[in-house]
């Protein structure tokens, strides 16, 4: 049996793991799920050794543990760094999910669960991939080594300081992540730009407490009118952002490259009805496809302020909140971005109000390079599959990692994902096509095979 | 024994029954609390029969209950129709009290409890003057009927069908409603004008579903910016109001009036520390008493959209949601300004986006007549038992009642408030000052017998 054929004859096994992997609520950034995490990552270390590496372990660090793995096979074998996360994002909103986030069920040919395609069902590809081989041929064509984080949905804080820590035992010739999608299932692409994030929590204070706004509306600056006009101040009605300073270091699309990104297929009234928008929005001198890849942008991702439950409370409030996130580009750096945002929504807070802006995190952004011989094996491993060659894109969100692997590892990252645009990421029903699942495996092989 | 000294005989008593009264959680707002409010009607009708009325019921309407009281004693003697509330604002946010809101909880000289103040503590002192009466001279000087309503603080939707279905029952030669404070304990003040109330929830729709701001951030217009950028449209840097015609009906103050505010005593440093204010704010052509009391205002009293939990969540939510609430002045009419102010929501909102408005509720503001002689018992009144004649005030709140009395009754309406302008009414740590509560019963004793 060739490892091809393996995966076709454990399909149902297959799934029915990732359905257990999915039903622990990993949920990064909420204290809460803590000991799901942990579990998260305990399984996943059980099923890396159940799938015949030789050495995979849960490591401490100062957030939620990293699950490391290595098989190392031939010494004159190139080493590749399968990086993935298998912590998630929160469920909410609840009551807008179809079925449960964390009973994985299956309508068709779609998974739908929390994390079932960012990031577990495409990193769960990884561990299979390699079983295939172990029950094959014995072993992979390549040594490698795995770093499972559980922090990416929350920033990855411990990830940079763990690989900064353990340089040698990452040491790799290439990387690779399966975190991201392909433009449909007929049509592979190969993501080779990703767009970086900074994220700060604002909170505008009025009064010292809650008032009533019959007796001092009026006279009382209300913070969240004050935090709306600061928030309404920071972009111009195409969403074109205000702030000083804040395109200074942005790499602006070559000639090539937005001929490149003209090829890429787009249907817009797909594309509208995928978003469920009655029309586009954004900078006119842009392409949709160039504005939520290639254009940094400014989004308020949750806001709250005084009554918010149901009927009318007439208070003037003491407090306001945002967060607000900005996608950046290569190459505007986070903590410069941060910082000028910061000092920005200070000098343009009235006196009446205080402000105060918290970090929440950061991500660079990331170009790889289109012509290595790593990134034509994840070319030819998507035309072995799929019967057709990828195309090269950008995308709109950020995988920080990929500039942390650059600056301390010294390696460039291949991104060979296997989710589909309308996976529902971060969003009420998110899945991941089962479909997808099986060829992303085969493709793996492919690669592995190729490099 | 007089009825001054009964009142000081049994303060104790007094105090402890009111305790009792703001144990009960009558929430009006809030559906889990529906018994709470209908249980606080019955121990009312209880209290008034104690007290010696003739009559006291719990009357059905489409919402809360209405408890109705009369006690006529003399067919030659005038008759006052006393109104209050006995249902209170929900004690959000919970976790800014001190004390538990439903536990009332005495520190010195203040009694602390949601409603202390708004209204059960200044509508008790009510059934206490009655009582007093009761037990000392047999009866009161002049007929009373009390209708105390329980649907005040989610804006009367009940109460103007009441009235107008029982505009026998309620016929009377005045009204009298003790819902408003005064400016010091020694500075005693008798409120002529109102505000009214204009309060509208507006949804603002982006996406059919939450997106991830990574793939779609950039060309899908973000529901939350787009509210936000329309929420600072509707008010200059100063809280001027910018809705076309918002003003047109607005009853200017007259040069007499703005004299007679100018007296009211007022000391901003004092005002600014007990709003927990760096500074104030608002229209700088009027004085902050005129500001808060004679001008119209437009108050975001709640918005909520997208990630509201701790972390960083990059969600590109599908809404956006707001509790807006206009105080209005005579004589705008509370329905005019609601769809003056729909309408221009909806005018400004980009295409990008879809908004619905919803109406909360509306109230009319009113000015008393200060020459009458109920007006001038209620003076008399106020200077027996403070030793000062009381000033003339506006106040920032609404108490539609006044304008349905007016309407449906054609009844005057006097208030003659014990509250404190620091009681925290809506807000966490609500109070009532004890020996308000006292001095009040003792003031309306004194105008009872003066009408």
């Amino acid at each position: 049996m060739n490892s091809k054929n393996y995966v076709s004859a454990h399909q149902d096994q297959f799934l029915s793991e990732l359905k257990d992997f999915l039903r622990i609520p990993s949920v990064s950034t909420q204290e809460k799920h803590k000991d799901d995490v942990l579990r998260a990552a305990q399984w996943l270390r059980d099923r890396l050794l159940d799938a015949g590496v030789g050495r995979a372990e849960v490591l401490e660090t100062a957030g939620h543990p990293v699950v490391y793995a290595e098989w190392m096979v031939n010494e004159d074998a190139p080493t590749v760094l399968v990086y993935g996360h298998y912590d998630v994002q929160p469920p909410d909103p609840l009551d807008e999910w179809r079925t449960p986030p964390f009973e994985p069920t299956q309508e068709g040919d779609d998974l739908f669960a929390r994390g079932a395609s960012d990031d577990k069902g495409q990193l769960y590809a990884h561990v299979k991939a390699l079983e295939a081989f172990h029950e094959t041929e014995g072993a992979p064509p390549v040594n490698v080594k795995c770093i499972f984080e559980g922090e990416e949905e929350m920033g990855s804080p411990s990830l940079e300081p763990f690989i900064a820590a353990h340089q040698d035992l990452l040491a790799a010739d290439v990387a690779v992540i399966s975190d991201t999608h392909i433009l449909g299932q007929e049509t592979p692409s190969i993501v080779y730009g990703l767009r970086g994030l900074a994220y700060v929590e604002v909170t505008v204070t009025g009064p010292s407490g809650d008032l009533h706004s019959g007796h001092y509306g009026g006279a009382v600056h209300n913070p969240i009118n004050a935090l709306c006009a600061i928030i309404a101040d920071l972009q111009d009605k195409n969403g074109h952002i205000t702030i000083p300073g804040f395109y200074d270091d942005v790499r602006e699309l070559t000639p090539e490259e937005r001929e490149e990104l003209a090829k890429v297929p787009f249907d817009r009234e797909a594309w509208l009805k995928e978003a469920g928008v009655p029309t586009d929005w954004g900078e006119p001198e842009y392409t949709i496809v160039e504005r939520t890849s290639a254009r940094p942008t400014l989004d308020v991702n949750g806001i709250w302020g005084g009554y918010i439950e149901p009927g009318a409370k007439t208070v003037l409030p003491s407090k306001a909140h945002a967060k607000i996130s900005m996608r950046l580009v290569p190459d505007q750096d986070p903590e410069t971005i941060t910082e000028l945002v910061a000092e920005h929504l200070k000098a343009i807070a009235p006196p009446t109000v205080d402000l105060e802006v918290e970090s929440l995190h950061g991500g660079d952004g990331a170009i790889v390079d289109r012509e290595s011989p790593a990134m034509q094996a994840a070319v030819d491993a998507y035309a072995a599959t799929f019967g057709r060659e990828p195309v090269f894109t950008r995308e709109g969100g950020s995988i920080p990692v990929v500039a942390a692997f650059q600056n301390y590892l010294g390696l460039e990252t291949i991104l060979i994902g296997f989710g589909l645009p309308d996976d529902n990421l971060h969003a009420p029903n998110e899945k991941f096509n089962i479909s997808m699942f099986y060829k992303g495996i085969e493709t793996l092989i492919h690669f592995y095979k190729n490099l």
